[in-house]
């Protein structure tokens, strides 16, 4: 297996992260996840653009230019010949001795890139199916737009969903969904699409912004709004997003069935726009 | 130099971190730093206990025993021939591929020991002169109780302090101070000493408690209170706590001095009693 190291392709087992590596001793680092439809990265430019912003948000100087990172991501796709599949690219700050919290200053370090790529097919039986979910707090950090490395509160969310026999949680901040534990969380209510706005409490999805073209495009009202928890009676369908999974519908929440508890018909529509879209724009 | 690398003496460059490290990729793992007096560590049976208690809390199966991380750890510090210093521990949850938010089941990963040991003098000059700091908003999760590496919030408060020309930050959530950037956070208003209680909104510090303990040994009234921030105003004292600075007065907050704006009587009193304690404890 190839992996990427910085701006070189090598053997996974030639990498050798540095204890000192800031990634390792802090969380201090950024990451994308990127499909691969047809051997070609899906809205690779929007995924590099948020890595770009997440950056910023830290302080992080990239350690190569973006096209840089785009040919290589494409070149690592390319060696190790995946049609179907899932990018993965982390870069963290940097190796700097001693640990010290303060952030190095631009230039004393250099970011520390590694990207894999694994093949991965399209989730049917899920996104047909649906999970199950709990509704918990949201107690992760008001942050939640930079996608950090800093992730255990995303895993401790998982875990106590996952330990209480869901599949995923639903988590709600002051009384309004914010996220599922990594994904954007939807509702259909009265036939209305409802998400929350970005910010600092959810992560700007590049799924969530196709869905959201989609709903243009098919003509399905929608609107970037916290929803109340209590609205959960009232809704007609709930579904989350993120790359690898694309749109996966929640069919129960705390044992009781979302609308009819099958995926529902707006889910649906979506999920076959969605995948329409990942066809034509990854067209050869 | 040489490292610890899970029960091993290596040399620092001979350790390996995978990439699919889950400290490398989630943040998911834990730490601690322990101070080193005339070659013994200090309190290493308080910090261990707080080791496991974070383990526990994130559901981390501690690959070694306390017994065989105590008598490592102090191997490395003989080895190195430290007698002035501090050692830095973590653990992470170890090595999962592929990278899967779900925590692998006991028994399927291997948490991964690294440790290092530094020299370090106490920083008498800065437990003299005190530090300036800026109140900001506590934006990190709601579980500050766990020593964990996701500490990209802890960062980001301190980078902000420092861009705004402070030396820390003091945060402060709805309305109370919790901790500084990476310290316990201390206030003196008429005579009595008021520190926040344990939690999940603050680190169960060691130095904490061992002032705690200081307090009242030299009868100086205390209480584990929340301090509200416009309580600052009447404060003749604020310091910080944590195992590497010890006791470190904030004379100034937002340009403001606090007190007279110079070390303080009591944290006076409490600097030396704890120099005394690390001497007592630490005797050959």
């Amino acid at each position: 297996m190839k992996v990427l190291w910085n701006d070189q392709i090598v053997d996974r087992e030639a990498v050798k992260i540095d204890i000192e590596d800031r990634g390792y001793q802090y969380g201090d680092g950024i990451y994308e996840v990127i499909r691969i439809y047809n051997g070609r990265c899906f809205m690779l430019g929007e995924h590099m653009t948020r890595l770009e912003s997440s950056a910023q948000k830290i302080k992080l100087t990239l350690p190569y230019t973006i096209p840089q990172l785009t040919e290589n991501l494409k070149l690592l796709v390319k060696t190790e010949g995946i049609t179907e599949g899932e990018i993965y690219l982390q870069i963290t700050r940097g190796i700097a001795s001693h640990r010290n919290h303060e952030f190095p200053s631009a230039g004393a370090v250099k970011g520390v890139v590694t990207a894999n790529v694994i093949p991965f097919e399209r989730p049917l039986e899920m996104q047909h199916a649906g999970l199950s979910a709990t509704v918990l707090p949201d107690e992760r950090w008001l942050h939640c737009d930079i996608k950090s490395l800093s992730l255990l509160g995303n895993l401790l969310a998982l875990d106590q969903a996952i330990e209480a026999g869901f599949d995923d949680a639903l988590l709600q901040r002051d009384g309004c969904f914010t996220e599922a534990s990594a994904s954007n969380l939807w509702f259909v209510i009265d036939g209305i699409v409802y998400t929350h706005p970005d910010g600092r409490l959810v992560l700007p999805g590049i799924t969530k912004m196709k869905v959201l073209q989609l709903c243009q495009q098919l003509e399905i009202p929608y609107r970037e709004e916290p929803v109340p928890v209590e609205a959960l009676n009232n809704a007609q369908e709930c579904f989350l997003t993120n790359s690898v999974w694309e749109i996966v519908p929640i069919v129960k929440v705390d044992g009781k069935s979302v609308g009819n508890g099958t995926l529902g018909s707006i889910t649906k529509r979506l999920q076959a726009a969605y995948i329409a879209a990942t066809k034509s724009m990854c067209e050869s």
